[in-house]
């Protein structure tokens, strides 16, 4: 059997791999443009962080071995053609026309696989093709970032919030660059987050030092020595990364008469079938299916490409294994902040089910046992039937473990009173007595109860700048209340404890918003209130920073 | 209303806050026996080894309330009574029989809520009861063990090595002390672990510096000055803690007549009623349900505890809750391990199912993130319908997310088709691109497909043992090799790399075990060997460890 694969990223070596594995006689071919194999290009703002020693470390096993050429040639009995450019297929003869070494060549095939991956999208700015605006998608892009910092730069611009863009803030901050982040769309990671989980990112990016401009569009960029970048206002920088997002590399199966889709992805089967029956893609050159709403969608994820090798593989030698979809799950370290999503956001949502939501904050493990964290959570639930489509977790807490349970959860159609029963594992280390993916359903429960009253920060700013005639009750203790000063209009601290013995001190006519950092003790306090009589009492949902980031 | 609560533990201040939270006129009175309200027993061993700056710190809440009869009193208008003992209950008068400061008095209940908890078991040995032995259940056991090693002792002995008496190995050492840690059982954690993975525990134990004293009986304890604790030699220790399991305390509930189950627990519905439909109980004085065998069991773990406060609060005050019942799950730190266990292990699953195994270990996100820890995964799962039912993972990564994924995979009825499709969230420095748990399931599955022919380290040892004429193949490099040598008889070390050159050193006809430290490489070179014509090929199923623990 003869295999020719397009790419020598995951889904191809994994591909190839995993046919050498289950059929050692196969001859496997990869063909690759540019000259790097199995490189983990998610590495590469850790990379330019310092975190990661070397390049090369990108490209090696977890036992050490530098995956080259030479590497899979000798273990694998794989034979990879670097710089080697596809020109194009003769699905008539099985042939892969390719060009090498400047001469032409062909390669047959008796299963093709494409796995051509993605390029960056840039967007259409005059000067953007400058040699100072570079991308974070190759480790050339990324030694050239670090020889602009060993030049001196000081001063970077990132255009683009999503998660790359967002990871190349806090390599180039660490580094000690002056970083402005602009933003098209109205907030960080817009295609991924709600508006009010997105501000808690902002919030936390401005707190280390990370200038935030979105709903800016850059207009123009001129070279002046470094950088006169034109967005609304002109900045100045050494440089810029852009990071706008990706398409897929679908050009030679589009020319081969291959199905394309909405996304520019090649549409393939469950099988990762194309249209054409010895030609398999995946990886970020496909689209797929998401398994909420039916729709095709475009995940180019790291995850999904090497979930994809392995189902090719298994095709190609005689199985049949199928790839069903994604969730769309996410996750990314920003500073001492992760955000994790899956599912779908509110927003989305809202396009397929009738939905309802929650925010609920709390701590990832025992407050007394050291080096606990907060974990803000945003479940989406559908209304009937309270099944959960969706999370976002943000925080300094373990938000990849929650998020995990809960994109298992969604896969499982579980609703809240199933994720209410999970029986998670508990000890002080790890967890609270209730792990907070629990409370999260349990303040959900008590929500569509009515036991909990919210209110959400947007309306609370809302009659404030109306001018309504609300009181915020801020239920901290003294000390609290002094260290971090609220300054909000219409705001009366007595902490919780001090309720009931001071409850003359409030007014019945009034709507009463009751608040804390992460909303457990409003809810207590609310409680004490509705249950002695005050009537308009209202709990910020999810805490003070939702309305505090407003 | 007037509800009744015996026990301010766990599940009794969760019923009682739960209970005003929903009804303000409640008339709600906790009955304690000792002087602790809101105690974290859990946090008791963090205490000792220093993790916990003082005591109350285990009864505070997050935001630094001490949880005395004041604060919910206060607060939450409920009155604890300390120190006063529940005598009796007339069920027919609705009365509880309490004695207080020497005096006798009567509560009347409309509801009563039995959270009596659990005692712990102390084996009849002669001398069990000397001074210099202690629990560790109570803040007095803690300080007391404390005042002991602030008064020098320098020897400490830990009978029982279930979940507390390995916290307690783990809290001594790191205070500075010998440690002997004495099971009379074969292994570690013998009602939870698997031998294979136990095994892994005592290697680390010992790795620690905790002496391990498995199938061992401790015969008698004598005083003199410090101990003289007889278990088939004899050790000297300058004081001794006992962890041997607690049992439910369900004597009140018994002499009224309630139903007593096997395990010694207090027999209640899905609502968490006793037979007398105006008592609920709940925590450790109950028996419950496992989910997958649908046998009763006893699970007196905090989280199942907390839980249960909120079933009894909701169903006392007119709702329809239930509690379905547990899967087992738990987690333990010991020293730089963490053990997580979920479902049922191989040797109970194998009473009520025919199942399968399969060892994987792993790194935990990629392997040139700073941090990157082991993980040894054990999947349990049913052989027909492969539908996962127990894990075990141990491991000095982040064993408590997979856990908790696997538990709430299991929770959802899931096969190893749905693990190897999960969703989960993958950035560098969180998992690699395949997670462990999705890998774990690619693993059972090429075992299923005899792809991945494993052998399992104890067969391998009985081989070894009966002198048969087989091949050990090490196929880590050479570096690894020097640095950390196995001395096992008929070990052959080739690199991986080296493999495909080298076919001719070794025999076609005698049986190779293929083995490196996490199996990854084995199994590539098994598949290199068996595509090569030797036919007599095996991988040492999980890796060297489990073979170097036997």
């Amino acid at each position: 059997m003869e295999v020719v694969i397009i790419g020598a990223g995951a889904v191809g070596m994994k591909t190839a791999s995993r046919i050498r594995r289950k059929d050692p006689e196969a001859k496997i071919t990869v063909v690759e443009a540019g000259k790097w194999v199995s490189m983990s290009r998610c590495g590469l703002p850790y990379f330019v962080e310092g975190k990661v020693g070397g390049i090369n470390d990108l490209r090696k096993t977890p036992y050490g071995a530098i995956r080259d050429p030479e590497f899979f040639r000798g273990l694998k009995n794989i034979e990879v053609l670097t710089e080697t450019k596809a020109l194009g297929i003769d699905r008539q003869r099985k042939v892969l026309k390719i060009s090498r070494n400047g001469s032409e060549d062909e390669l047959n095939y008796e299963y093709l696989v494409l796995a051509t991956g993605a390029k960056s999208v840039k967007p259409k700015i005059p000067g953007i093709d400058s040699e100072k605006v570079l991308g974070l998608n190759t480790p050339e892009d990324a030694q050239r970032i670090l020889k602009f910092v060993k030049e001196g730069a000081k001063k970077a611009v990132v255009i683009g919030a999503g998660f790359i863009g967002l990871e190349a803030c806090e390599a180039l901050r660490t580094l000690g660059l002056e970083v402005t982040l602009i933003e098209a769309l109205d907030r960080l990671a817009p295609t991924m987050l709600d508006p009010e989980i997105s501000r808690l990112l902002t919030a936390h990016l401005k707190e280390k030092g990370v200038k935030v401009l979105t709903s800016t569009k850059v207009e123009k960029i001129v070279e002046n020595g470094g950088l006169k970048i034109y967005a609304g206002k002109e900045l100045e920088a050494d440089f810029a990364v852009v990071a706008t997002g990706v398409r897929p590399n679908s050009e030679l199966a589009g020319n081969a008469g291959l199905s394309i889709g909405k996304f520019g992805g090649i549409v393939v089967n469950k099988k990762l079938q194309t249209g054409d029956s010895c030609i398999y893609a995946g990886g970020d050159c496909v689209e797929t299916v998401n398994l909420l709403t039916g729709e095709r969608v475009y995940a180019p994820f790291g995850d999904v490409a090497n979930k994809h090798g392995r189902v090719i593989a298994d095709n190609i030698t005689g199985g049949n294994s199928t790839f069903p979809g994604v969730l769309g799950t996410a996750i990314l370290k920003v500073f001492d902040f992760t955000v994790g999503v899956t599912g779908l956001n509110e927003e989305n949502a809202k396009k397929f089910f009738r939905v309802s939501s929650v925010l609920v904050s709390g701590l990832d493990r025992t407050h007394y046992y050291p080096g606990a964290g907060v974990l803000r959570i945003k479940l989406v639930f559908v209304e009937r039937s309270q099944r959960l489509i969706g999370a976002q977790i943000v925080g300094n807490g373990d938000v990849d473990k929650r998020i995990d349970v809960l994109a298992t959860a969604i896969l499982g159609k579980m609703t809240l009173n199933d994720l209410e029963n999970l029986d998670l594992a508990y000890a002080p280390p790890y967890s609270p007595a209730l792990d907070p993916v629990i409370t999260s359903a349990h303040v959900a429960k008590n929500k569509l109860d009515s036991l909990f009253k919210a209110i959400r920060a947007e309306e609370v700013k809302q009659m404030l700048e109306r001018g309504e005639d609300l009181l915020i009750l801020d239920v901290r203790n003294e000390a609290e209340a002094k260290n971090f000063k609220i300054s909000l209009p219409k705001l009366v601290n007595i902490p919780l404890p001090e309720l009931r013995k001071r409850l003359g001190e409030l007014p019945k006519d009034k709507l009463i918003v009751v608040a804390c950092p992460l909303g457990l003790r409003a809810y207590e306090a609310s409680r004490i209130l509705l249950g002695e009589g005050f009537e308009k009492v209202r709990v910020l949902e999810g805490g003070f920073p939702y309305l505090l980031t407003l």
